[in-house]
């Protein structure tokens, strides 16, 4: 998508593929930013440091610093030291061991010589099937946004919540993808920008990206969602996940699941963004079976933002003294998503049975 | 309720009972800071500045500001430029108003000579009137959190939105004052606080005085409650509100109906307390009657909070150039209310016939 006119990626080879270059999306939306990664340690740390975030990129950043490794030691400990260093990165992160571990599972069989050209040349196609995957999400999402600007005859107000956007995987995003390609195809519409406590990545980086592209939006707090549905100011809910379980109960940003109460009680229909890889066929209730991540309390005790010295500072919000509780994530009951957008199509009434019918066509 | 283990007021009659102080509360949670208003301006000034805030205390603060004034002039024209003056100061603000019509009402009928000491003991009366009433819901509150303690035989977990507490009153508060009931009763409880974006009253004000007042609590971001409720850490819901509608409909802090919705749909029960007055009888339908106030971008867009240096600062969160909207309020509908808590009794499954029923007895 474009930043200031220009089409960007998050991730891309430097000009003289020795390299990969990203966005500090640390920096965002301040500042725009990007940053050179010539080592396995550059890629760990832009990991760590978060300067990647979205399962997507971090799973292609994490290749990438395969990549970048095998340049220089391409033995078989090296590769398991490579592997395990990144995989410590962000221990939680499904995308970035089933990046690293593809990376493993091409690397292996060869010999040291073929590592490394091997390693670039999987990391390139990774990032390549996450953007056909998400334009193919978006072009599956662009028809239910078609659908109800010919209803409706008039601009189409879509709710997102969190960041499931291109700034989260190599281009297009999830969620937003559909918008992107409504966007693309002339329909007019607007994004509802939930800011996204306590990262504020929809303020910080929904909203960026959405006004880099020229896409009309509106920062919201998270409060807001339910009032601007109850009086008919949303016409869709579009998030994406971190996790969907067999029978379509959804793991995305804490939040989402009041969202989602909102949308049912005013008849507002609520979609799920996804890469079918997503769905994880071990789970069923994920209310009762996925563990959610405690994070850090400095996330809400703590705000930064830009002062009016032009440098990035941080505030308390807090009184010392009161203790927090800082929830990564929330699940979402199947029986109030209206329906999954994957690459491969739209499941509506999401449950394992027509979950696995549409893998089977 | 205590500050630093001593009790304290909103706002009180200076010793000389030549002025009245109050907490500028513009200044909590990072610092504790007394102000004294000496004149009908300063009281205008606090209002407009919000160092008052929370209708029943901006009720008694205007009550006061009139007391002032007419110490100083208590002509009929004086009384009528005083109560103009104190109505502009947030024309919004509904028991503003009804603080200063009582004033009017009380003092009009009287020779200037009487004015000033009539001023100043209804003045006086309206804030006990105010500490009588939130003792009373604290009462009828109480018994609640008490009957489901001897069902647990644990620990009572209750989750309140924004401040309504002692702050937002003279003593006490209206949904923490049966929380505070509680404490004095030896139930054991623990509070969880909602932030309450943007304005962040939960994480700043409500925060301050349950831990000054040595009250168990745990701040979330507005996002996290439905996920507490799934898993059981939810035994009640506690709000305040702004107007109730004759038939139920709640109207209280942008976010307070997601929060009914999650409580619904996991069968948590939803209080609201209030005082009596604040039944708009005239009204219906809270969703399709009550305009909702629409507030400044800048309460979105930025945040302050104490910085490393000891100061307040402000940061803005949101890039330049996105739009923002802020609505200050949402309207939670009678069907998600378990009951209402006022100074009355509780009244159940709230609708006119039962609201008019208590108010008869």
């Amino acid at each position: 998508m474009n930043v200031n006119g220009i089409p960007q990626r998050t991730i891309w080879t430097s000009a003289d593929n020795t390299a990969v270059e990203i966005i500090d999306q640390t920096r965002l939306p301040h500042e725009f930013v990007t940053l050179r990664l010539n080592t396995m340690r550059d890629a760990e740390r832009a990991i760590r440091d978060m300067q990647v975030r979205g399962a997507p990129l971090i799973g292609v950043t994490a290749a990438y610093g395969v990549a970048l490794s095998m340049r220089h030691h391409a033995s078989d400990a090296a590769l398991k030291a490579t592997c395990d260093m990144l995989l410590a990165a962000r221990p939680t992160a499904v995308n970035l061991r089933w990046g690293i571990e593809r990376m493993r599972a091409v690397l292996a069989p060869l010999t040291m010589e073929q590592r490394a050209a091997a390693a670039w040349s999987e990391a390139a196609l990774i990032a390549e099937e996450d953007v056909a995957i998400n334009q193919a999400i978006g072009q599956h999402g662009c028809a239910l946004i078609r659908e109800i600007h010919q209803r409706k005859n008039t601009m189409v107000n879509i709710l997102t919540h969190c960041n499931a956007g291109w700034l989260a995987t190599v281009d297009w995003g999830t969620a937003l993808a559909p918008i992107y390609a409504a966007v693309e195809a002339d329909i007019p519409l607007h994004v509802w920008v939930d800011e996204t406590r306590p990262r504020n990545q929809g303020a910080s980086l929904t909203a960026w990206e959405l006004g880099q592209h020229g896409v009309a939006h509106t920062v919201i707090v998270d409060n807001a969602g339910g009032h601007l549905m109850q009086h008919g100011k949303v016409d869709m809910v579009i998030v994406g996940c971190d996790r969907v379980t067999a029978r379509g109960d959804v793991c995305n940003k804490i939040g989402t699941y009041l969202k989602a109460l909102a949308a049912h009680d005013n008849g507002v229909p609520f979609y799920v963004a996804l890469p079918t890889p997503t769905i994880d066929w071990t789970l069923q209730d994920g209310v009762q079976e996925i563990p959610i991540e405690e994070r850090a309390a400095i996330e809400v005790t703590h705000i930064s933002g830009l002062a009016d010295d032009g440098k990035i500072h941080t505030v308390r919000v807090t009184p010392v003294g009161s203790a927090v509780a800082n929830y990564g994530f929330d699940v979402t009951p199947a029986r109030l998503v209206t329906a999954l957008i994957t690459e491969r199509g739209v499941v509506y009434q999401p449950n394992e049975l027509n979950m696995r019918a549409l893998l089977a066509d």
